[in-house]
Parts: structure tokens; C-alpha cells; sequence
């Protein structure tokens, strides 16, 4: 075996065994097949696809490249939930405290920001001491403890999966769906989990922007997932606009602490609500999902997610003080109010855009290692469908950065459309995907409980 | 401008500018682009191509990463010949000499054999002495006092073709028409000529297998000379059966010899004769082709190509007693014949394979930097169309190496095709490619000079 031999076989679009994956998998982790062979080898994945069965392979061997996560000494199933990113999502740090309330063990491995988009850890690290670089013990210990772990990739978990994202963002071979999904569920597979929930974001703030690409890329999450006997579900879902009213590190803590405490931000919470319940379901704690909804919401509705994120923000030695006070968190220096030109209608954004303009803020890193503002970022005054009117306040952004907060401001305008009249509603859920295909999707209603901010 | 950014733009199916090109192929040679963004990038032309305004830049941009050479005080213009390589093409070994006796001077840059060809710098190093690594003044010297030259490529000319195509090599990106055609243009270009001929093989021996990828490989070639301003004619010759009766370095050299003597090799000479002519022709020695070769057949039935022949072996160093009296070069230790197992006619070759029989025989190398051994090959005695009678010697192998000659007289059983009734015949020429495209030839007939064994 040879690695040209291999490069040459999927450059003609040939299938790998499992025998010559780990060849050049092991082989680039050991130095023996050098960067220059990997990268040819990348590209002609791009251009030429991986099958399923190739694919689970692939994830296989990347698993098996370093140590995985024995979680079975932590009781009942345990079940997370990746996100392929967007602007404003926030919906983990609401989401694992709400479904570990329910009684399903949350084991959450998070990434940090890039580009457009912001990360777990970085919304978590803006809380004072709150440490996300732990140990496999220390993970184990933590989610034993509090019923849930908000973690980073811990540096023995799936050695593969580093190096080669490394080169992949130097040889413009990240955008291809193998190679996302590979990566993606090696990292899910080796944290212990016995399910998997997925919300795959589609439209103009996602990195795959068209919906036959989210599908595209749903499947091949789900099939990898199912070969490796873990029951997964995909949501395809909208981010054609930030989620929820905050961008920014800490102002998307603050709003998922609110949020926690009985707020409803409806998008937000409609989709939280969503992939949570499906969490417990897979959890086995509820028979379907909307009953699973019905205990998320009761969960945060008896201030039991609170509670749950309390304790593990103390766990991981973050300062509670400032989730039981977000008042206290010191502000951004620079505050600039973005006025509406135009009245009438907010009818869309360009969310990626506005991912930029958060960086830009302070928000987020256009590279690796580069450290971000915690209290920079964009609250959002309308969201698509509200009637503006001219001058209102449409955004603040805020930031430490001299003359930044007026660029974003200036800029801010020319992301947001104003038409004259509210445009069509559409599902925030556009499909399911699971082992059996893609499904369409209407959101359960829930008349028991209220899900508004009459709650607390 | 970043690598990154330009990697992406072409793996779009986008084209660089000559900006672009310089930026990625100077930082590649200065070592500031490393080796894995440069395999990225190849692998991406490889499966998006190059336009032929972008292949003539990227061409221009390799040419002048190095030195040119410069044969302006040679008077007349220079033309030389490129061969895509094939089994037994000792063409220029005769064409080199005979052009160079017609008055048109020939620099020839030659390369080494690689896989199943064979390359004309090993065939001359075969005659001992003969010297092919020369300097830039030793180059020009020599073709300033003979008319001809026959030299490997110098340190200093294209150092970016010689670094690139080893990294191609070993990342399965060889085969792509604007790399494969950039790196030939680059260096025949900086050898200082005025005109180039082109013998773009087709068939089971060639690089380019079929038709229309030849075709589509001539007319980059002719593209990209044609617009740096040097007349470019291809021709698209056949590749089915090894080009003469001898296989094998100094084997091969002793058949020219022959043929510079007088003797008519059907094939081999046919081919000779016409690109010698065009040579003659683009030369400015000839008004037509066919003029050129009654030249070329004057050339050779004078002794004036001989004599050529001699004086450059001469002048580079090669005891020309060998070439004088062939029957003075030691004999291959193991001769072996290879007798027909049945009775007919020879309808075909797996001439690729044969190409690979004489690499295990010692001829040729599989990996840059091996050793080859001089008397080493092949001599068919039977080729395509001929009557074959059960038990006739039909070839015979010569190698140096023990036990290699049973196996190969065995192989070269299973290499060749016996049928019942002689094949239909194929034209050597298939077409031409000029800068007007892609145009039908019929070889002229030449009734008034002998130009068969009878010559001498």
C-alpha cells in the first residue's frame, strides 16, 4: 500500500477500504504520510465524495485515533446536541442545563468561534473562571456530579480530527461534506454519548447555505450515527436571521440566562424547546418528542434548568455571581444605537453579515488563537416581521475598540432589509432527517403550560 | 493575496491571474508557499483545468522562474522536436542529426526514461563518455559548432518544473493536460527555439491513451506556444506497437545507427521522416513538409545525418568507436528467445506492458534516480501484421540480471495478440494540430529517392 496509489484511486473516484483509511489516517498522525500527500488527498475528497459506508469508515478511523470517553459509569442515556453553527445561537448554554434538569445526562464537547460564527466555549469562557479545558477525568467527574459537562475537546480526544481541520483551513478543503461529517461525529462518537441530536442550520447565515446542502449534509451525519449504532435525528432549521435579540459572547450568556429564567425569545426558544425535547425523548424520559417539549418546559418554568446551570457554572469554577446578577458584568466601553433609515417592515437580514460585523465588534476571530471581547457584540431591537418605523432604534453594538462601534453601526443598515409590508412566515423547522429519510416537521403545540414571559 | 484565497478560487472552477500564478509558483520555489497548499492547488487544477489564456500564463510564469537560454549568435532558426514518450521512440536519435544535416539547427533538451518509456538521455549515456549534463555555455557551444545539441535540462533553467513535478508525482496530479503541458512548453521554450514539432502519442503505449485526450494535450501545447509567439505544429501519432524492432537503451541506439546508415525501418523511419520534415519546414529550409523530408531521405541516403550523427557523439564526449562498429558493445550477460505459441498473424501489442518488461529487464526505472542497465531489452522480430508460425522466434530479451529473462519471455507471450488474419492497417500520423486546430493528414509519397534497405 501506498499513499499516491491511494490519492490516485479517489482522485479517480474510487472507494477506500478501512485497511487503507487507517494507513493514511495513522500514517499522516505519525508523520509518515506528509502534509503534502494529505492535502492532495483532501481535495480529491472534495471533488469526489466519500459513499456512506466510506464515510462511517472514515469517522471510524478518525475515532480510533486517539482516546475515547467511557461514560457508563454515569447512569441512563446519554444524549447531546451539535449545532453546525450560525449567528446568535446561543441555544446550548439553554438547552443542556434544561434537558439535564429533565434527567438526561448531557456529556457537551463544545468548539470555539470562527469566522462568522460564535462558539460555546467562547460564550462560556466570558463567564469570570468558568474553565472549559478539562480533563477526561474531570469531564466524567463533572457530568457524574451535575447530571451535565460544558466542555472543550479535550487534546487526547481524536488527535486526527486537529491536525487535519489544521491543514483543511490552509488548502481550502474544509467545505466538503465527508470531511464535516467525519469530523463532526468522530469528536460526538468518542464523548461518550448513546444518542445524538443535530440541528443543521440552513440560509444566509450558515455554512451551508442552501437547503439541499443541509439535507446534503444532515444525511450524511445521520448515516454515520446510525452505522456506529447511535440513534441520531437531524433538524434542518432556519438561520436566515440571528437568533434570539444577542450576538456577542456575554450578551448571549445574559440572554440565555434570562431565557433560563422564564423568558421567551420566540425563535430562540421555539427552536431550544425543539431540540431539547427530542433530546429527551432519545433519552428515553419521554415517549415522543412533544412530551419531551412538555418536560423542558415545565423544567424551566419551575426554575429547575436555572438551578442546573447555577451548579454547573460552579462546578466548572465560573463566578455564579454574575449569572445571579448579569447587571454587574461590566459593560463594553463604546455603545452606538443603530437608527432605522426607513419605515416599515423588517423583512431580512444578511446574517452572515452581521456574523462578520460581531467579529469586527470584537466578537468573534477571523483566526485560530486569535482572543475575543467578551462584552462586544450586537442586541437586536427588530427581528424580521416587526414594523420599524424611522429612527427607532433597529440594533446597539457595542465594543472596546475605538471607531469600531461607528463602522458597525453605518454597516448594521446596509444588512437589514425594510420593505412596505411583513413578509410570509417560514418554519423554523424546515425537515427532520433520521435513519429512515427526511420527514417534514410541525412543531407540537403545548396548551398546559404557559411558554411566555408570564412564566416567572 | 493569500494561498488559501487562490486555492479556493481555482478549486471554484475560477481562473488566476498571471499575478496570482507568479505569487503561488515563486512562493512555492522560495519555500514562503508550502508544499501541502501547492498539492492542494494541483489537485484542484487537476479536476477544474486551466483556461488557455491561464495555461499560457502559468507556462510564461514557470519559464521565467529560472535562467533561458539565448541562441541568438546561432544563426538560422532553431527548431527542436518533444515526444509525450513511448516504447522504442528512438526517433530522436535519428531526427536530431538528420534535420541538423538538412541546415536547421536543433537544440534538444532530452529527458530520462520514467514507468514503462524509455528516455533518450539514458539511450545516449549508453554510448560510453557521452556527456548529456551540460552547462548553459557548454550547450550553446556545441550547437554553435555542430548545428546540434543533445543535452539533459540544465540546474538553472525552470527550477520551478523540476520541484513541482516531483511533488506531483508523489500526490497522483501528473495527469492534468495544463500541468502536463505547462511543464513541456516551460522548458522547450527557455531552450532558446523558434519553431517547435510535437509527436503527441496516442494508444495502449502512450500517456494519453485515447484520441481525444492527445488531441485535447496537442492543442494546450500548440496553445501555449502558438501564443508565445513560437510556431507550434503537433502531429498525433500512433502508440500501439513499440516504434521500430528494438527496445532497450543502447539496443535502441544500435538500431538508429542502422537507420542513419540507410535502413529502412518501416515504421520508425516513416515517423522520422515527417517530423523531420516539418522541422525542415518550420526550419525555413523547406517550402512544404514534404519538401522538408525528400531532405531529410537526401540527409540520410547521403551519410550526411550520419556523419552529423558522429561529430556531436564526438564533440559530447562518446567514443564514437561504438557507434562505428556497433558489434564492439558488450552483449547483455542472459539472452532468451521468446518463440510464438501459435500460428497466424500478430494483430496487437499490451505495448504499455512491454514498456514495463523492459524496466524489469534493467532498461528502465520505475523511481527517479535509478540505475539503468545499457544493454538491456527487448528486439521484436515480429510486429504488427506479420505472419507468425507456431514456434518462431518472435522476439528476443537481453538482461543482465539473473532469472529476469525467463520471466519476461513468458510475459511478453501474454503481451502480444495472435488472430487468423492480419489486422486492418492504421496510419502512423492519426492528425495534426496546428494554431488554425485540428486537421486530417496523408503522409506524401515520394517516388524519386530510394528509402529502403537498398539505399546503402
Amino acid at each position: 500500500m501506498n499513499a499516491v496509489e491511494l490519492i490516485r484511486r479517489k482522485r479517480d473516484g474510487g472507494e477506500l477500504t478501512r485497511e487503507e483509511i487507517r494507513y493514511l489516517i495513522a500514517g499522516y498522525v505519525a508523520g509518515d504520510v506528509p502534509e503534502y500527500q494529505m492535502s492532495a488527498f483532501l481535495m480529491a475528497v472534495y471533488f469526489r465524495g466519500m459513499s456512506p459506508e466510506e464515510t462511517a469508515r472514515f469517522t471510524d478511523v478518525m475515532l480510533r485515533s486517539g482516546s475515547t470517553i467511557d461514560l457508563s459509569s454515569v447512569p441512563g442515556r446519554k444524549v447531546d446536541k451539535h449545532s453546525t453553527g450560525g449567528v446568535g445561537d446561543k441555544v446550548s448554554l439553554i438547552l443542556a442545563p434544561m434537558v439535564a434538569a429533565c434527567g438526561v445526562a448531557v456529556p457537551m464537547i463544545s468548539g470555539r468561534g470562527l469566522g462568522h460564527t460564535g462558539g460555546t466555549l467562547d460564550k462560556l469562557e466570558s463567564i469570570p473562571g468558568f474553565r472549559t479545558g478539562l480533563s477526561i477525568k474531570e469531564y466524567t467527574d463533572v457530568i457524574r456530579e451535575t447530571g451535565l459537562v460544558l466542555s472543550g475537546q479535550t487534546a487526547d480526544v481524536v488527535p486526527a480530527d486537529r491536525k487535519m481541520y489544521a491543514l483543511r483551513d490552509v488548502t481550502a478543503t474544509v467545505e466538503s461534506i465527508p470531511l464535516i461529517a467525519g469530523s463532526i461525529m468522530s469528536k460526538k462518537l468518542a464523548e461518550g454519548i448513546d444518542a445524538l441530536v443535530l440541528d443543521v442550520k440552513t440560509g444566509n447565515g450558515a455554512f451551508m447555505n442552501s437547503y439541499d446542502a443541509a439535507v446534503a449534509l444532515a444525511s450524511a451525519l445521520v448515516g454515520i450515527g446510525t452505522k456506529c449504532g447511535k440513534e441520531t435525528l437531524a433538524f434542518i432549521t432556519g438561520m436566515d436571521e440571528p437568533l434570539g435579540t444577542a450576538v456577542g459572547n456575554w450578551l448571549e450568556v445574559a440572554e440565555s440566562i434570562e431565557c433560563l429564567k422564564g423568558k421567551n425569545v420566540p425563535d430562540l426558544m421555539e427552536l431550544t424547546y425543539i431540540l431539547g425535547g427530542a433530546m429527551v425523548h432519545l433519552g428515553g424520559k419521554a415517549a415522543t418528542i412533544a412530551d419531551g417539549m412538555q418536560q423542558c418546559r415545565s423544567a424551566i418554568w419551575s426554575g429547575r434548568a436555572y438551578e442546573k446551570f447555577i451548579q454547573v457554572v460552579e462546578r466548572q469554577g465560573g463566578d455564579s455571581s454574575f449569572v445571579r446578577e448579569p447587571v454587574r458584568y461590566p459593560a463594553a466601553r463604546h455603545s452606538m444605537d443603530v437608527v432605522a433609515p426607513s419605515a416599515g417592515y423588517l423583512t431580512g437580514f444578511d446574517t452572515r453579515r452581521i456574523g462578520v460585523l460581531a467579529v469586527e465588534l470584537g466578537a468573534g476571530r477571523l483566526k485560530v488563537g486569535d482572543p475575543v471581547d467578551a462584552a462586544a457584540g450586537i442586541i437586536l431591537c427588530r427581528k424580521i416581521g416587526d414594523a420599524v418605523g424611522m429612527g427607532d432604534v433597529i440594533a446597539v453594538v457595542r465594543t472596546d475598540r475605538d471607531g469600531a462601534a461607528e463602522k458597525a453601526a453605518r454597516e448594521y443598515c446596509s444588512c437589514v432589509t425594510i420593505g412596505n409590508s411583513p413578509p410570509g412566515r417560514t418554519p423554523r423547522v424546515r425537515a427532520t432527517v433520521d435513519k429512515d429519510g427526511v420527514h417534514s416537521w410541525t412543531t407540537p403545540v403545548s396548551p398546559s403550560l404557559p411558554d411566555t414571559d408570564a412564566a416567572r
